[in-house]
């Protein structure tokens, strides 16, 4: 069953090696958990709802619990704490439009504010209910989960909103098909949920993000319905899509989501390179990316990273293999990892391998072959389960992202580590930080950071950590020409800083947007545009 | 000098040969060419300005005739007839953002109209004045025609919005670099205009779309400077970019354009294969496109086309000898005209040579080399010139143009083409039409059909045959899930046809931004929203 207060199915669990806890505890300390509360002592806090009876809303305790918040580290605390704060007065489950337009009107005539929920994966508080007057209906879009139709000759395929990653797939693959939209939180997230927040898949570099993904669909408005037609392109005045990606449930619910398919490919694999240099990996892969060549997946760990993969990844023999191997062929302290994919036809993968083979040299970079690859690609859904093992040892672990443009890498990605490793100095509390590059484009990149830290004495002063590092470095994000999000959305705990990036005129649009649709404002609100 | 009535350079004639006009009259009869007015007589009907005096007005006759119209064919008909209709009152040339904002300022005080206008090459009525009550100024944005700055880290130019192609292109090369954006309108139309009007270039299946190229940059509102920061991606709610694109001057004046280029390539080459079917042809088209082949371009005509081409082409003894050669290998009556573009390393280039090849031969295509690859390459910018020959012997040209996905396209080609080819048979006029796919996506394609017919006998029965076939046809795109424009945007002339395709909520959704910038609706009026 999906565990209530973390990430994934509790029946699924990630040891971290002894060796890991290990390299931690030499690099921030030694740490002690903190106690948990249960999900009956959760529950037991769930206040009596403020909702007008209606025949599709449940005021279930557990499912109220099981809907107050997502996967943010300040949702952990919370769930974990039981100091939820708030939580939504009723959650829906609408099987149809029709269901969704009925609570939509229910919303309008009885002052609700509706907050639409997907997989409930995210980690910027778009789902989490506000306190205010009006009570509040969460929407889980969970049963609307089907492949209604697939064009063949168009490739197009439309799904139910609520339709999560792996059923997405396996819908698909078993017609033949595959959509290759593979976010982090692919095992939960749903498809609906991709679009409302403009996420990004980890093979972005074949496939595109949602934004190249999603052709059109359904959305149900408190004006009416709105139905984006799919064409393969436009002309015709500002893209409605687009307004629609990213509206993280301000404009409406999409119920409908058409989508851009493609064949099984006939041949896949994911292949690891080492470089001995930051600079030589990170001038490789912008040549791999300039060069536009037929890569489908390309990803970049810096030294700290590349040395954390190695002491958490638990095979010892392996990789004591491979550090001699490079250390022979001069790649020793400060090598960086680069793992790229390549899929598609035998011939496109053949060339693809050649040309990034050829180009990686010339940074001497050693290429190590399949293995760690294979690896990566074995274990890469499970890596949000290292976040229990570490939380039950006492460490807190958090990310944060941005993206920005090649001359401002370098400059960005340091202010950010160094803000995040020197943050609780006062407090004298290390933290350990490390950093990768996964999303290529030819002007730019995104920066994946994680952060982990130990839990102190209390939750509060737990919380009180996290706010720190995460506000002062969105902080230096948005005020060194980074975007605050380049693929987790804005959210709740992201929206004080989208002004700074979009400027007062940017915001005027998307706020013209939102009261157009919603001009009293019963939907998501403080979301994105946290008025 | 500019033709101040029609297309191109008027020290550049394009000759029809003599087998051309043969075809043409075997096709549709003889015609008698009416007769144009001078540009003395032009100058003479404009009317006393109705714009207060300002420093950067012009008010001079000639400016504002030759900014009068664009270059579609009802544009055509006004200019040569002289029934303008309306003609802006004075025509402003900033030279730069401050000269704009002044002007911004200047009609928001005055109440006057503001037409921003680039390369005035529109075919669907964007810079046209409309009768009202409010003096019109067209503000030409030509002398903002600089390469501002040049970040060749993250391949990204800026340019000052009036910037015309070939300019952008030789700015560019001088430093290794190309924006790759390549509109039939190229010689005249601006960077400014692309955005605004969401172009799409021949080579958009290596460079992408104006929408993949528009990084960030400029735009003057009333409401105060928009400056749209250059991410390479982001999830920061919906894209502000995408509001611009397309916004057709509604929003605000764009001075600045920040763009995605590219270095120069290895190699380039355009190449010919010839199908012996429509079906075997377009079946190889998809196949090249969703097997994502590393094509730079890609055009397919019709078998209407391809005859008309190689009759019109001028060049019996090599046409004769093609014919020859291909008869024999089978393909005679019927035969489609396949032309594609390799760009890139030697590597690339060589590989998708060879996987095109593979392909076409699939669906028996037979490939002719080169040579008429790079025939088409060198008179890619010049077929324009061809409707002012046909003008001169009394034949009338107009395109029309879509796009649709996959599973629709011969159907809405075959009712695109059928109506044109029928509309007139009431007044016993034949129209000779054909079609070109010239712009491929996994998912569909665009339909860029052309139609040719005598002119009447006088102006306005000329343009009421036009009218006819205009709007009669854009009706069945749009009732047949065609967009109502692929590349050539809303303007005026589509304006009454965008809300069959975006819905009434999509309607709103671009209402509620281009008031939330101009609630006294001074910019571009009656363009994109008709009211």
């Amino acid at each position: 069953m999906r565990r209530w207060n973390g990430w994934g199915d509790d029946q699924f669990n990630l040891e971290l090696p002894d060796g890991g806890r290990r390299f931690l505890e030499d690099r921030i300390g030694a740490a002690s958990p903190l106690s948990d509360i249960s999900l009956e002592e959760a529950c037991a806090r769930v206040p009596i709802s403020r909702l007008p009876a209606h025949r599709d809303v449940i005021l279930d305790a557990e499912d109220r619990v099981r809907h107050a918040r997502g996967q943010s580290l300040a949702d952990w605390l919370a769930m974990r704490s039981g100091e939820f704060g708030v939580f939504p007065d009723g959650v829906a489950y609408p099987e149809s439009s029709r269901d969704v337009k009925a609570l939509l009107h229910y919303a309008a005539d009885q002052g609700v504010s509706l907050i639409p929920y997907g997989g409930g994966t995210s980690v910027a508080g778009h789902i989490n209910p506000v306190a205010g007057e009006k009570p509040v209906l969460t929407v889980d879009m969970g049963r609307m989960n089907r492949l209604i139709d697939l064009d063949r000759e168009s490739q197009i395929a439309t799904f139910g909103a609520g339709t999560p990653g792996p059923l997405v797939e396996s819908r698909l693959r078993a017609l033949g098909y595959t959509l290759g939209h593979f976010p982090q939180s692919f095992e939960l997230s749903t498809i609906g949920g991709w679009v409302a927040s403009r996420s990004s898949g980890q093979q972005s570099l074949r496939y595109g993000r949602i934004e190249q993904l999603f052709a059109g669909g359904l959305i149900e408005t408190l004006q009416g319905t709105l139905e984006i037609p799919t064409f393969p392109a436009s002309s015709a005045g500002p893209d409605i899509r687009e307004m629609i990606l990213g509206s993280e449930g301000r404009i409406g619910l999409i119920t409908e989501v058409k989508v851009r398919v493609t064949p099984l490919p006939a041949h896949e694999s994911f292949h690891v390179v080492f470089f001995p240099s930051w600079d030589k990996a990170r001038a490789a892969c912008r040549e791999l990316v300039q060069n536009r060549t037929q890569l489908s997946m390309l990803r970049l760990s810096n030294a700290i990273e590349t040395e954390t993969q190695l002491a958490l990844a638990g095979h010892p023999g392996l990789i004591g293999m491979l550090e001699s191997y490079l250390s022979v062929r001069g790649s020793k302290h400060g090598k960086c990892m680069m793992t790229f994919g390549i899929t598609g036809s035998k011939r496109q993968c053949s060339n693809a391998l050649k040309e990034t083979r050829a180009i990686c040299s010339g940074y001497d970079g050693i290429y190590t072959g399949r293995k760690l690859g294979d690896k990566w690609a074995a274990k890469r859904f499970t890596m949000p389960y290292l976040r229990e093992a570490l939380w039950q040892l006492g460490y807190a672990v958090d990310t944060l992202e941005t993206a920005t443009d090649w001359d401002n890498l370098d400059n960005l990605l340091n202010l950010i580590e160094e803000n995040l490793g020197n943050r609780l100095n006062k407090k004298e509390e290390s933290v350990h930080v490390f950093t990768h590059l996964s999303h290529f484009y030819p002007q730019g990149c995104s920066i994946y950071t994680t952060y982990v830290f130990r839990v102190a004495a209390s939750y509060g002063e737990t919380l009180a950590r996290w706010k720190t590092l995460k506000d002062s470095t969105s902080t230096v994000i948005v005020n060194n020409h980074g975007t605050i999000s380049h693929q987790h959305g804005v959210g709740k705990d992201h929206a004080a800083f989208l002004p700074v990036e979009k400027g007062e005129l940017g915001m005027l649009a998307i706020q013209s947007l939102c009261r157009a649709f919603d001009p009293a404002g019963l939907l998501n609100p403080t979301t994105l545009v946290d008025q």
